[in-house]
């Protein structure tokens, strides 16, 4: 095991070591209420597989993690809500180990609050950047 | 073929009535550059299937998104970045079939903006709150 590992949170949690509101665990995969919720019924999914980011996660250690943030909704009888993934401290990652947040968003005060800093759009300069990004995939 | 499905924008870029810049296409997946960026790079990962929530699409429609997401953060370069579905127009969706962005955050003022509203934590409202919810699960 890695320190990285060692000292994570999620880990610890995943291992019992740390206490957790679990509502779905299967092998690969946890489920459980955020103690900090931005809104009733706030849940994080992780893989247990360790990795900060969601490029270090392999696709087969990913691959109940929608359905299970589909039966979080179900259960928490959210409408309308966020899923959230974040990626590096920039971003808003608190905790380096992969997490998906399912945050209900029942009113304008509670859940998620989001900014969308529009750029210019400029399809010139977008398709030049296609071009590339697209030999890259 | 439903009314929401002829006037949806997104299957008409699925059925290339209307261009798009298209990074991945497979039977059930298509990602292509948002032409609103709020940084470079950012993508859209959706399923085919039409559905307006992400509770709306069956699980083996969605088998494929999140390792397509992972080729888009490859492809951009992203080390920075946020996944983010939304559901419902309160949540900050803007076009009623199931999308994930996947917005690299390369600087403070580009990329997404997250507003974090914690409430309060009541550890027995929570506990409470807890059992009802597992009971659903």
């Amino acid at each position: 095991m890695s320190s990285k590992m060692a000292s994570c949170i999620f880990c610890k949690i995943i291992k019992g070591e740390i206490p957790s509101f679990k509502l779905f665990e299967s092998d690969k995969t946890l489920a459980f209420l955020d103690i900090n919720p931005l809104s009733r019924g706030h849940a994080l999914v992780i893989p247990k597989f360790h990795g900060e980011k969601l490029t270090d996660i392999p696709d087969d250690q990913l691959s109940e993690i929608l359905s299970v943030t589909k039966k979080l909704v179900k259960a928490t009888g959210a409408t309308d809500y966020n899923i959230l993934q974040n990626n590096g401290a920039i971003a808003h990652q608190v905790v380096p180990h992969v997490h998906f947040h399912m945050i209900p968003k029942p009113n304008e005060t509670e859940g998620l609050g989001i900014g969308w800093p529009l750029k210019a759009a400029d399809m010139d300069k977008l398709k030049g950047y296609y071009e590339e990004v697209k030999s890259k995939m």
